[in-house]
């Protein structure tokens, strides 16, 4: 005997696939929609319905722009540094970084990490891409900005390699204590980048 | 400038209703569903657009049931008992109880609890149902499954006023240790709940 109705469980499955979202999380989602108004559960299934049609992915810089456009907004900014191209994993790091302000150059999305143990190869990776675009753009300086995670690191030193000869500089986004952090609770590993990127005052 | 595409922005809005999520959460769903199969999404979409108009509340229990059934299957089921009823707050209660097996009665689901804060009051609750079903169906035992907290208490003591005079039996869910806990970590008002509710070996 089921102890929920049909629709409900259903509903608890197919959020369940969710990232994160184990079967607790998931009734408590389903049943949140239902005692609420029914209003609020058709807005989202519209929204998930209408999701893969109304998104694409740049050609250019492979972040998610709008179906009716053909070239990131962000791209064609005349106000961004086309010469300085930040390299990041996915979509969403995008909005991480805008979100400092702090970066007056474009994108370059690779659509994920090398990951050797998840079958991800350098091909699978928008990389030809970027060495083209670097001729294109006449690019002086690239961000590698991936996660400081082993698969960031292995992507971030396969780049490198592949630009070897190229004049164009190469950063990458410093590792060392984050703001706010106590030395006496940071990692080893954390603790001794720290010291190798140490700034003189 | 919009950083995402309307409909992924339209998506994380959505989704951001749902209880405990937010922006980032949100994001991390909706970047899942872009990423994977389009048939996931539509998946959860139907699930969504079908969800209220399949299920409905007990008219007896207020359990949530079948849009097509009428009264919920579990007070229907011969096997149960429905001199015995488990008062919960919620339907989801009904599941977690189910789970332990160690329940044969029929279950009476509340709606809510008592919160004077949140503006609930007895009269929004399944009470006077309460009541009648219990001459209804001869109940002999209630047991008041409400959570721990300040709403369950004060709503199983309401619950307890309104059926003085009653010769139904009425317990409560044992208050204690929980089962693996440590007593040097338990906090006073459960340890002192420990203590009154001891039992003799």
């Amino acid at each position: 005997m089921n102890l929920l109705p049909q629709g409900m469980q259903t509903l608890i499955d197919a959020l369940g696939a969710l990232p994160g979202v184990g079967s607790r999380t998931a009734e408590r989602y389903a049943y949140y929609l239902i005692r609420h108004d029914p209003a609020k559960a058709q807005q989202l299934a519209s929204a998930l319905s209408g999701l893969h049609s109304s998104i694409a992915y740049c050609p250019k810089t492979f972040a998610l722009i709008d179906a009716d456009e053909t070239v990131s907004p962000l791209y064609e900014d005349p106000k961004r540094d086309k010469t300085l191209v930040a390299v990041v994993a996915e979509p969403l790091d995008i909005v991480a970084l805008e979100k400092t302000s702090a970066f007056h150059g474009t994108y370059h999305v690779l659509g994920g990490l090398i990951s050797p143990i998840d079958g991800v190869t350098p091909d699978e990776l928008h990389i030809r891409e970027l060495v083209a675009r670097i001729k294109e753009d006449k690019v002086q300086e690239i961000i590698l900005a991936t996660n400081a995670s082993v698969e960031g690191e292995t992507t971030a030193l396969y780049i490198q390699q592949q630009l070897e000869g190229s004049d164009v500089k190469i950063s990458r986004l410093a590792r060392g204590l984050p703001v706010g952090a106590d030395l006496e609770y940071a990692d080893q590993i954390t603790l001794s980048r720290a010291l190798e990127g140490r700034q003189l005052l």
